[in-house]
């Protein structure tokens, strides 16, 4: 069973918005077995609409629409849908009195027209209720195809994935399984992975499907395994990823299909009741913040000293004028004192510090750009690297923040595997 | 002159990953009077490559494809291009002496035969060389329409754009002009600003197109125009920017293309000599990273506490036990107080201070999933606002951020306009 999503809206074609709704959908879809053909983002433009909506109409089982439903002129998807399915515009009372209560209760004012006309939509379609804004969604099937229309706001979007769209697909249509295996390796490039697991990869059964996922530092392999009989697919996974793992177990860090590094980290630490602090410079919290951004977090991860000025070094985590004098502010030395210092402040077990050049012009030391020193103080001392990420400055701080993540990682496996 | 974005990836297509690249090309391409008529993402199979490819063939004129150039068996975008060009590989010795040569350098050992394919290329295709990878990207014109395939990696696609792809495109093709022109407002909901402006908007010569940019607490307005006449274009969009702006005056805050809030303010910070920091409890850090996400902001944005846990709190920002067990951790006086101690103790004129329970449980406090309290320590004492953000997590803390730099954006610029 296939799907499509479009996205419509200039925004994304001119590079102005990111479009992260297509990720959130497929995903979903992905979950119940339906697999995503395509993604397409197009613009506001009503024939771009209607040529694209019958070139999906019976290649797929389910196209699913965002964007285009606000109450402003640009917004014409709900218009091109009437066009499309040769079907007008009516009130549905139900949205109708959502809307009113939603903008007397958030905003304190009476619903205006142009909000009312949210209420307007294509009679053959199902209204599919929003509950947290506006703009419902809308069910609408010609022949083989039901085409779904969603709002564009992320959170919007979600709810209606999750409370609405999920539950009816999975009660309307059969759906074959599609199971993922991914495995984390880190420590070694995409190619060579790739020469060590030749053979293995040459002898998988046609229906399943190995795709490599490079990023600094670290390769995710992903097994999918599509068919019929789900105890089957399971079967056969299970003892490929056992082969793989007598390959390759030296560099295997993990199996979750979701795991990002930090649900990893946040995982281990909560379980072996450790904690964490971090001491930033160059990365200026985006470490703190991928820790804070896992629910749960507060168990493990404490806080930060966001050092971005050379005297926040001095005066918030004591590191002396001489230290720096000596061996400049981007250097071992001072990353070391920012770890030990930090670790101390918080109480923590591990500290993570970051000190470097990201430029792209010098701050207060004199590295070369692209220069950054990490160091990790332990419950037995502190480790400490210096790198140099080249540029650009996104880069730096990016692979800066990871390769902290891989030291931690490193470290506290160690005493765990 | 049209453009299609193309990525290759079945890990898009399952949501493992978001597409970040096509964004990035279609600003590029926007900014050299490229429009970007369509992207897609689509799956590592050859038949959908080269159907995608048939339907754009002379449909636009150029089409970039970024993906499935990795040297592992998954990638098989260059073995689609030679077939699709009735094409085949030759070896290129640039790029084979290259790879040989950046493999040794990054990695100090010598370069695979998978490694040296990378130099595989088709014949009729000429290189775009690839400084920063080991991928090159390849140029292949049709007819009408010239494909330009890239590899996936982010820097090493960015790299490629800037260096070979757009300076190509703009040598070879005659192109028209786009000019945009983006008008920042805040403090009304798109439908109230579309109201006031509707008249405004009803007199727009055709080649004139409005898009609203609607998000938390802001609606971005953009002006599109597309003509070959460029003075034309830039003196109608100037007396359309003048007439919008007699009507909305009260509530416009910027013109600048790319403005994100973030560097609106450092720009005026930077400009009038202020600094700012944070103390930051429920945002982990997300504010102090946004502003270090913006080169050359040591010189206003000097740090942050991320004080996660409450004994962070208490120990590196000094509040008092007694005020905590008073108004308990999530309340408008622990936010004052985190403000005021940061401002203090980083020396700033500014400083930004949350607190909250973003969920998905409670965590040290009893306050509602939600609740957050945002303080502004100003030169002139502190001003401090309680919110209910609802949930999800995600959006409590991205409304928490965007709330933040809003108060202090509002505040810096009582002073400034």
């Amino acid at each position: 069973m296939k799907a499509a999503i479009v996205t419509i809206g200039d925004e994304i074609l001119i590079g102005q918005i990111v479009d992260t709704n297509s990720g959130f959908i497929a995903k979903s879809l992905d979950k119940i077995g339906i697999e995503t053909y395509e993604m397409l983002s197009i613009s506001d433009n009503k024939q771009h609409i209607l040529d694209t909506f019958s070139l999906l109409q019976n290649k797929v089982e389910v196209v699913i629409i965002t964007g285009g439903l606000g109450p402003t002129k640009d917004d014409i998807t709900k218009h091109t849908l009437c066009e499309y399915f040769e079907d007008t515009l009516v009130r549905n009372t139900d949205v109708e009195n959502h809307v009113i209560e939603l903008i007397e209760r958030a905003l304190g004012r009476e619903a205006s027209q142009i909000n009312k006309d949210q209420a307007l939509v294509p009679s053959q379609s199902t209204v599919l209720h929003n509950q947290v804004g506006t703009a419902p969604g809308m069910w609408i099937k010609k022949e083989n195809t039901v085409f779904i229309s969603l709002p564009g706001v992320p959170y919007e979007m979600k709810y209606l994935i999750e409370n609405q769209v999920i539950p009816k697909l999975v009660q309307e249509y059969q759906r074959p399984y599609i199971i993922h295996k991914t495995i984390l390796t880190y420590g070694q490039g995409e190619s060579h992975v790739a020469e060590r697991i030749e053979d293995w990869e040459n002898q998988l059964p046609e229906y399943i499907k190995l795709a490599y996922l490079p990023s600094p530092g670290r390769v995710r392999l992903r097994l999918t395994a599509r068919g019929t009989n789900k105890q089957q697919l399971e079967d056969t996974i299970a003892e490929n990823v056992k082969s793989l793992d007598a390959i390759i177990h030296d560099i295997i860090v993990g199996f979750e299909e979701e795991d990002t590094i930090e649900v990893v980290l946040g995982r281990i630490l909560k379980e072996k009741q450790l904690t964490v602090a971090t001491a930033e410079s160059c990365t200026g919290g985006k470490i703190a913040q991928l820790f804070a951004s896992v629910p749960g977090a507060s168990t493990y991860f404490k806080g930060s000293v966001v050092c971005y000025a050379t005297e926040v070094k001095m005066n918030v985590l004591g590191i002396s004028k001489d230290l720096i004098a000596q061996h400049s502010v981007v250097s071992k030395e001072v990353a070391s004192a920012m770890a030990l210092s930090v670790q101390k402040i918080m109480q923590t077990d591990y500290a993570i510090a970051t000190t470097g050049n990201a430029g792209p012009t010098k701050g207060d030391a004199d590295a070369e750009l692209g220069t950054v020193c990490i160091a990790l103080a332990t419950p037995n001392g502190v480790i400490v690297e210096e790198f140099n990420f080249g540029q650009p400055r996104e880069k730096v701080i990016d692979r800066a923040v990871i390769k902290s993540l891989e030291l931690l990682q490193k470290e506290i496996l160690k005493n765990v595997l």
